[in-house]
């Protein structure tokens, strides 16, 4: 089968955007992945957020939660575009055929019990039928796929946790429909990542979890999110790579577009022998992953926390055009933390420009700015800092041609300042074509409101000064690559 | 003056154990740092916290919330052991001179204006009539002291604020009792740490905001946490040390009985010349703060959040006898990064001896752990774990002499894990001289609910693999440094 460009993307899009759905191995026993996945899609159906047509496929039921139930993936009356396989590792070949005859094009195989296990010939014949049949195969040993749009949803694991006490807590949860796109090998990590992505209100694009991997890969799901309208920003969680050249030629092409952020684990020799026992995948020498990434524009993270951050900053806030960071505080000594933070990052915190300071000097004499305001870089607004003074303070930098990126390092304990500064920043880093980041410490009400109010204007917000460096060092590697590619100017 | 050692321990105790304290500049202004002070203790001494005589001192008042005003501290009726002085620079050497007559011993300087705005002069003369007197002085120019027990409580941050929609929000909160002192030279990092310990619900023991530093410093108050029962352990935020030799005579002393964690900004060029700025201090070339802390004991640490996650685990873990640390997880992608990140630290995740895996494959057998588990290192639970496989792999793992840390890598989402193993495992924890220390990805309710869970049963629990292994680090850290010093058999 030639896989053109284009062509891959239409083969990925059934995914997520299916006009018919069968779950092979919808069952009525509430703990079972097979019960949990068809009522997911069952509620999203009834919602009327689900369009696609959804049918159940069990031989032992007639009727599923309202729905008819069909024996065979043959009985079900209409056409079939997506099937989402929960059955017991060796009857899938049989189900996979039974697909290929309903014309299915894509193929999600929730089901373990393959090569990660040593199945390697029963993995093998599932690829096959795949193939000749021309149908795209997601898995097996995976969670599968999750679009908060279209309602497609095969997350096993269940949403709510009743404690042994009888109180039921939240425990799986879906993130609100959003700009970034996340990919993952482990399953695991793509549950706990929704989770983190739900609590610090982070919206989903696209969700799609690999598993093993024996057709659909990651070049794949790259190939269709470069097209993809609603996605700004690619994170993903990666052992291995499958394919190394076509992925690179792949991620070549989309970082042009918008960001990938990667998280490689496996990079020690301890943590390599645990990825080869987990998903058999070869984790490969770091140093190349290093290499390859950065040769493709792809922004290497080196930690959990790391990795949203930088995708919720690539997500929000355009590219720098170069290293040097203006950082503006109330608070003497996380403004020097934040200095530290991104010069040990590879960034520059200069002196500002004469006319810079010329300008904050005005400021001063016209009692705008406090006398014993530090007007260096960090520009350190005191104790006694305002709304205006940020905002002051804020267009004079984003008017320093020397400055590429500003970290507004604002701690809302000061008594003066209030929730009106964030609005007024937000509005001037809108009109500026240099990046704009804010961070406030704290862990309690007015922190958090703060932060929130921070992100939904658009600005991102942060919750210590090396996340917030953190996140402004991949907005400066990122437009580094642009420029270097000739496509940031 | 002679400080010998115990006699600073007593100097030092009416900072937080006043008999009697007098606020000098106490205000009726609702928005003064005079008035926020006077209430704070005010409102302590109401309910019965503040045990110590209270007296407000301002000329122009008369009656302040309730109790009398004095014009002047001679005109005091009784005793002053505390002076809070909140006026004017200008004014503080009189009212010094009123305190020695008084024969107050501690004083702390809220009020700014001193050195770190070029007044040394000023600053020098309120240090001479202070040591004339015998007095010790905190400050200037810091905010102070906090002790949630005695209800010493200076900071004139306010604890709320109120949008100007006129919502009231919690801004600058104060954490419950504990046992973690924190020691900051930055006003504003202390405001930001109380926020951030308040809301991960870390205890503290007691606080400290040095400012200019001008004569009780860093080492002082080690000396006198030494032997403070309330304290187990002593973080603390600096941008320079202030007599080096000393500070390293009393941390050495210190470090033998309890962990001290220090974060020391300006490690940078840019990051030192902000600090020049900030407090007048020289920041020092960062390696010899490395060689210095590593000499006595201190557990550096590079960042806010790596502060907190060394001090917690250290309160409530015991230190590591070696580097080898054990996984255990239901989750392989996490648990491959756990892994790696351990080792980054320095730490190794070296493979289960034979015995370790005998035992955990008889287990296999029994049907207690399923056949398909990893049983290298990590133990990798896989998605099917129970409560018992987890209690069952860390009875393995304690009982190997050739670990000598655990992390329970536990996500809560797979379907059969239920709270109580977090009792049974730290129920198993208690019994055991090696450290152990929990991680669960996620920030919604039982993500959340699980962590608050383990740390209210002494487990230290961390938010990603990154955190929970740094504050493995810092444990394995601190042990080798106590059996080098013989102190740790």
């Amino acid at each position: 089968m030639v896989r053109g460009v284009g062509k891959v993307a239409e083969q990925i899009r059934p995914f997520f955007e299916p006009s018919s759905i069968a779950v092979v191995g919808a069952s009525r026993y509430a703990n079972k992945a097979g019960h949990v996945i068809f009522k997911n899609l069952a509620v999203n159906k009834r919602r009327g957020l689900l369009k696609a047509e959804l049918y159940a496929v069990n031989p032992k039921v007639r009727m599923l939660l309202g729905f008819p139930c069909y024996p065979s993936l043959r009985k079900v009356p209409g056409p079939v575009e997506l099937v989402v396989i929960v059955v017991p590792a060796k009857f899938v070949p049989d189900v996979m055929r039974d697909a290929a005859r309903k014309e299915a094009k894509a193929i999600i195989i929730i089901s373990s019990g393959f090569s990660e296990v040593g199945k390697h010939e029963l993995e093998e014949e599932v690829v096959r039928i795949g193939r000749d049949a021309g149908m795209r195969i997601l898995g097996p040993n995976c969670i599968g796929v999750f679009d908060p749009i279209t309602g497609v949803d095969t997350l096993f694991l269940p949403e709510t946790k009743v404690l042994t006490t009888g109180e039921e807590y939240v425990a799986a949860p879906r993130p609100m429909p959003g700009h970034v796109a996340f990919l993952t090998q482990s399953g695991a990590f793509g549950a706990a990542a929704l989770d983190y992505m739900t609590g610090t209100q982070m919206g989903v694009s696209r969700f799609v979890s690999f598993g093993n991997r024996c057709d659909v890969d990651e070049a794949d799901m790259l190939e269709f999110l470069k097209e993809d309208e609603r996605t700004r920003v690619i994170i993903m969680y990666l052992e291995s790579v499958k394919n190394g050249r076509r992925f690179m030629d792949v991620a070549k092409e989309v970082t042009k577009r918008k960001p990938v952020v990667a998280l490689k684990a496996g990079r020690t020799g301890a943590g390599a022998r645990a990825a080869r026992s987990h998903t058999g995948s070869i984790a490969g020498v770091d140093e190349i992953y290093d290499a390859a990434f950065a040769q493709c524009g792809i922004v290497r993270v080196r930690g959990m926390e790391q990795l949203f951050d930088v995708g919720k900053a690539l997500s929000m806030q355009p590219p720098a055009r170069g290293p040097n960071i203006a950082v503006i505080t109330d608070a003497g000594g996380p403004g020097i933390m934040a200095v530290d933070e991104c010069v040990l990052r590879g960034l520059r915190v200069p002196e500002l420009s004469e006319e810079s300071k010329a300008k904050l000097r005005r400021l001063m004499e016209k009692g705008i700015i406090p006398p014993f305001a530090a007007i260096g870089n960090p520009i350190d607004l005191t104790g006694s800092a305002t709304d205006d003074m940020y905002v002051e303070a804020l267009k004079v930098v984003l008017e320093d041609p020397d400055i590429h990126g500003v970290i507004i390092m604002g701690l809302h304990h000061v008594p003066a300042l209030t929730e009106v500064y964030v609005d007024r920043v937000a509005e001037l880093a809108k009109e500026a074509d240099k990046p704009v980041l804010a961070c406030d410490i704290g862990e309690t009400e007015l922190a958090i409101y703060m932060r929130r109010r921070f992100d939904k204007l658009g600005i991102p917000a942060f919750e210590s000064p090396e996340d917030v460096a953190t996140a402004m060092a991949a907005l400066v590697a990122y437009g580094r690559y642009l420029k270097k590619e000739g496509v940031l100017k």
